[in-house]
């Protein structure tokens, strides 16, 4: 075993109770492994994940004051992902703390992602129980600060084409942007929506989906794409 | 409108900033009949979702401490499906502090379940912003006691182990399972209720819980991992 106030360093945070940090870094290989007795870091994910949300909608509610809830909905499931906390995971080295079973450790269980991403959220789901919600909240903005100056910079923004296009027009000055109804086909229930984009009125691409907005963004990649 | 005052004492919650419930009572459908001017609830419900996701699941934490995650996610999906939130919100009357486009005030939109769900949402949004995470706490706590008591009680089992201990135990020829009431403990209205799984008169496992059913829930669950 590590020392485990090596990890607290890390967080920034010191608990009152420790055993709350060991449950959480203690992963359910390793208690299969010793006949079913102590608690794996499982239930102290399920809060931490919760807890995890919260923090980063709040600050995300809080960066982007004109956005819309999809578009922080994105973003936040960028953030929050498996790939986003087992990345942030091994900033910390969060793996040489974990307690595995021996089969799992020989599989390379401290770096798997799943098992990372968890161990995680259960380290954040301690702390809200040792601390309270502004000391869990302090340690996810001090682990995330990087991830969520990355999303300040639009470096999670993939999903919107009309605001990239929007914001990137804008910037060359122009402000002109209209996406026109040309077509629908199908009957109610399914149908097809065909629009064109005009900029300064001049028609440039088009797109279709089966909704008037996923047309809209499908147009504005395909002028994203093509400006260069 | 109504008196916003009424409803700030039926949450039990009084705001600093009057306008962030405003804003959370705001459907989107009253923005776009107002030519787009002002803010609809649709931020405050993303908000207001993660925190009730939180303090539900913190709640359940604590009311179960020996069951897995995997059962308090299932019961709190269902203690914030849109069904509950929607017949919590009918007892505080939201429907009719709502601000509706004509069209959807109409169309019954203050009795749909998606509309009053969704408020309800961003109501808790509205407090958290206004008054921060022990306040929002107070009132999910508040607004959900009697759905909270139903889940102590065993309502919201939705994982019957009970039937799949059964069907389990059926398809191997063994139909003799009883459940054996052993002990209760504590005043009337706090039971504690320990039962005693027998198959063919053999006693198995044991289960507790704050109603028989629960405890018997309990039982099966245990049987079911014994069992290989």
């Amino acid at each position: 075993m590590n020392n485990i106030g090596q990890l607290e360093e890390r967080i920034n945070y010191r608990f009152s109770d420790i055993s709350l940090l060991d449950t959480a870094l203690t992963h359910s290989s390793f208690i299969k492994e010793h006949s079913g007795t102590g608690k794996s870091n499982e239930r102290l994910e399920f809060l931490g994940d919760a807890f995890l949300d919260a923090v980063i909608g709040e600050e995300l509610f809080r960066i982007f004051p004109d956005r819309e809830e999809g578009f922080l909905s994105k973003v936040r499931a960028t953030l929050v992902c498996e790939k986003t906390l087992a990345r942030e995971a091994r900033k910390i080295e969060l793996g040489k703390f974990l307690m595995l079973g021996n089969g799992e450790a020989r599989n390379g269980g401290r770096e798997r992602e799943s098992i990372l991403a968890d161990a995680m959220e259960a380290v954040l789901g301690s702390v809200y129980i040792d601390g309270g919600f502004e000391n869990v909240r302090k340690v996810v903005l001090g682990i995330f600060r990087e991830a969520i100056e990355d999303a300040k910079h639009g470096k999670y923004v993939v999903v919107d084409y009309k605001t990239a296009l929007q914001e990137k027009l804008q910037s060359r000055g122009v402000t002109d942007i209209h996406y026109e109804l040309i077509r629908e086909t199908g009957p109610d229930h399914d149908k097809t929506f065909y629009v064109q984009l005009r900029v300064n009125n001049e028609p440039m691409t088009k797109g279709k989906g089966k909704s008037k907005k996923q047309a809209e963004q499908q147009a504005a990649e395909a002028m994203l794409e093509k400006e260069i």
